[in-house]
């Protein structure tokens, strides 16, 4: 695609376009001066970060790339990243960072499926992308991170740095529209290969302002981003809203150990926080051998999995002036759908929150109905944030808005308040004998067995249940696997109906790159279960 | 203009538009039963809002209304303005609330201009209302707010209540694009007749996400409207971004006197407020005698002109707990481009501040030359704030669009920081014998004279010296009309070429509805005034 406008119309159209790559050029006219990027002992002012974004922008498309080619990166947290990201978005071109958690043939696969013209790879990666290289038709080019001395690719290469050399300082003056793509972000997908999101300038500018608005966030904020960049929340719900306010963003390359988080915060001020629940424990567990001082953090976001009560009291007591409040969403809607509003942190403390200031959430039946508050059904999602659609994926484009929402997937029930009280994914319900059953509930009764680490709980084939439903569990060190005990215990706490019809043990389950288990390699593993023969 | 979707499309269009009827679904979502609007002793919850704006939404349709037909309003701060905005926005029409300010020929032109279908008028206004209504060939009906007793209309007329009626609460299934026009407002020009601003969805929801960043508001802040809806900053600086987050507005019909404004404040626990720099002045001067809590201020927003710092120093003892920030902008920009940070609520409190979130801000010479800090051109705006452009004159909105920015006709230079030196009106610079002079330096030095009230200085054709520098002096009470006195006070103190070449006396000066002088309306008066003959 190539885009030509008249002079005139070009002109009108600088004037009140929304693009991301503007981000940097308003916290740059603003904020010259002030640190936009810490990155160990690498740092960027907002005009370092805006004049670099330019040039990598100019030279990228002196590469002869078009409106809407794809680059792909290869990289942990690094300021390279986020300069291709913007430098992407004030070309009119595609970033694509992929997953690391990935398997290599699935990142593979993306570039292959997203037909990446071009690799920005990080240096300690490029023996991993090198193997990648024969299998993408379409690259034209590889330029890696650091100085380390370039070895035989087997297309066009040379380092990022000379890349730069070759770009222009001045502003691109390039046609960007609000809904043409900005990022393409794979989801790990728990029930098949990973799908390509694309989404809009305008849909991740909607979410920079409404991640400003809810981390209360101005141009004297510090963030910390420690989880890959190469997801939607860091990238999104973190990274984007800074850069709106021109706040500063202290990137860490990953979560090495928890005395060094710590450390980071205090040394930083970091004021915004974002870790996993599993995470924050770790930070707990150290914390009470330390003397720091994290009276800077004002907001501790955790994502998707409730803490308990008590963790979250010691969290209080840990960051003394922190909200400790769970976002939730996905890659699809950039991704922040719902956070726990600060009044909220400890009432509804179980819930996913509630819907972002541009997002509408509802509860949907299988027929399009909305549903009242308190009735589960699945979230569903309208607002600007929706990505554009699944790249090469029609069909399950259109399958995803059906009846004009968004569908996540998720089961729920809406409270008054509009709090969010999730129940299960709806591919986990499963349809057995007539009823339907959350296998959350019958994976919580397994794991209340003293024999049980974990649980995944799945519908197999089967002649007379239609779906039977199924154990797959991992016991603790030591346990002795004994399915009539297991069996017996939920025979004693659940419905019949809801009773596995038989309890398999194994060592590990298949999970994602980010630890999810995979339910549809369960499922394929095990089909023939029940069948005869 | 009719909008045809298949049901797909339509389905899929719900999902991700932009549109400002939304705002108050999303908070009716939220906050079904908070106030959302307070106006004397009646008041709105989000829910009865929001389903008011979808009855009367559906209702204005049913009438046969089709996409992008303008509903005029007469009124003042009520909640049905408010309501038919939403109303508006929500069904694809485009909303003209008249600039009460104007003369009644004024308002009639605006509505011919814009071929207005139906008119909402308060109660109190509807007789001027019934002059006007025989020169509108396009209107089909007019409704009025109140319970009085109907008078002959010439055309269908009912209650707005029995409009309302008609109307359907469920939400409204409407194609609405985010680049469509929501609304309509008309300048009152200081150098023309009113032209008319058209504004889309995308602009008020950028201002509305921008506002609520600026203003810091979450859902329980509380903003204070006196001054009137039907300006472009009540409407989207300060109640669009309180509906962005679900909070309250407080309407007052006007600034009746400054102790029911305080009392006002305390009885609403007002978080944010607006006024003009006179009328904080008139704050000032009855607070000592009152015993007013006015803690629970935390912005106190003035516009346009700056306050001595004397001033400020008594607003902040006034309000102990508030930032007192000037903001700036203009109706072609939804209207905030520029506001004071609070930490320059001192040090840079004689500037317009800083660009607001979304809006770039330069300095561009006659030659569409960007300049560099320091040095004074005219203001240029870009971003997504930025209007449509102007109803009806293509030439006036490529005029303002040329050369890739939005030319304000404001002079000024920009510091370091990014803040705004306001120095002149671009037209108020006079051209004469090859110099330019601003006429807002001559007018500061006429208004240091003892004998002079107001000056307003114009330039007047001169076979001599091309433009005539000319000032036109309203005397204090009792001073006595003395050209010479007043023309060696500014032989002492200004460049000779600066220095008027006559100074007429008036008794006053020809105004906008909102108090600017109209030095178009001077220069024309006495425009032959150095004319042979």
């Amino acid at each position: 695609m190539t885009v030509n406008l008249d002079e005139d119309a070009f002109g009108r159209h600088m004037v009140d376009r929304v693009c991301v790559g503007d981000m940097s050029t308003r916290a740059a006219d603003l904020f010259p001066d002030r640190v936009a990027l810490v990155c160990g002992e690498q740092s960027l002012t907002y005009s370092e970060l805006d004049r670099r974004a330019n040039r990598l922008g100019s030279a990228l498309l002196g590469l002869g790339l078009k409106h809407q080619d794809v680059v792909g990166v290869m990289a942990g947290n690094c300021l390279e990243i986020l300069i291709t990201y913007l430098a992407c978005a004030k070309a009119g071109l595609i970033c694509a960072p992929a997953n690391l958690g990935l398997r290599p043939s699935e990142i593979a696969y993306c570039f292959q499926d997203s037909a990446a013209k071009v690799l920005i790879v990080q240096d300690q990666l490029l023996a991993a992308a090198k193997e990648l290289v024969p299998s993408l038709s379409e690259l034209q080019g590889v330029y890696w991170t650091g100085a380390r001395a370039p070895e035989a690719l087997p297309r066009d290469a040379g380092s990022f740095d000379a890349l730069l050399e070759q770009g222009d300082d001045a502003e691109l003056q390039v046609p960007v529209f609000d809904r043409d793509a900005v990022q393409l972000l794979y989801t790990s997908g728990t029930t098949a290969l990973p799908k390509g999101v694309l989404t809009s300038h305008l849909a991740v500018t909607m979410a920079g302002l409404s991640g400003a608005l809810a981390h209360q966030a101005d141009h004297n904020t510090r963030a910390l981003v420690v989880l890959p960049l190469f997801h939607c929340a860091m990238l999104n719900s973190m990274t984007v809203p800074m850069f709106t306010v021109g706040a500063r963003v202290i990137l860490a390359p990953g979560f090495d150990t928890p005395e060094n988080m710590l450390a980071l915060i205090e040394k930083h001020q970091a004021n915004v926080i974002m870790f996993l629940p599993m995470m924050y424990g770790q930070l707990l567990d150290v914390a009470a051998h330390g003397n720091h001082d994290l009276t800077s953090v004002t907001r501790a976001v955790y994502a998707m999995a409730p803490m308990p009560d008590e963790r979250l009291r010691a969290l209080h007591e840990l960051f003394p002036n922190a909200d400790v409040v769970l976002g939730s969403g996905q890659t699809e809607f950039t991704p922040a759908t719902c956070m726990q509003r600060p009044e909220h942190q400890w009432s509804k403390a179980a819930t996913w929150g509630t819907a972002t200031a541009m997002t509408r959430v509802a509860i949907m039946d299988d027929h399009g109905r909305l549903l009242p508050r308190g009735e589960p059904g699945e979230i569903v999602y309208r607002g600007p944030q929706t990505m554009n659609g699944y790249l090469n994926q029609p069909d399950k484009t259109r399958e995803s808005f059906q009846h004009g929402w968004f569908h996540s997937g998720d089961i729920a029930w809406m409270d008054e308040d509009g709090a969010i009280w999730f129940t299960d994914r709806k591919k986990d319900v499963i349809k057995t004998g007539g009823e339907n059953v959350a296998s959350i509930e019958v994976e919580r009764c397994l794991m209340e067995h003293e024999t049980v680490a974990e649980a995944a709980v799945v519908g197999l084939p089967h002649e007379h249940w239609g779906e039977a439903i199924t154990a797959v569990v991992i016991l603790k060190p030591g346990a002795r696997a004994d399915e009539e005990r297991v069996l017996e215990h939920c025979r004693e706490r659940l419905a019949g109906f809801k009773v596995p019809k038989a309890v398999l043990f194994t060592e590990e389950f298949p999970r994602t790159g980010t630890g999810k288990v995979q339910k549809h390699m369960i499922r394929s593993e095990h089909e023939a279960y029940y069948q005869p023969g």
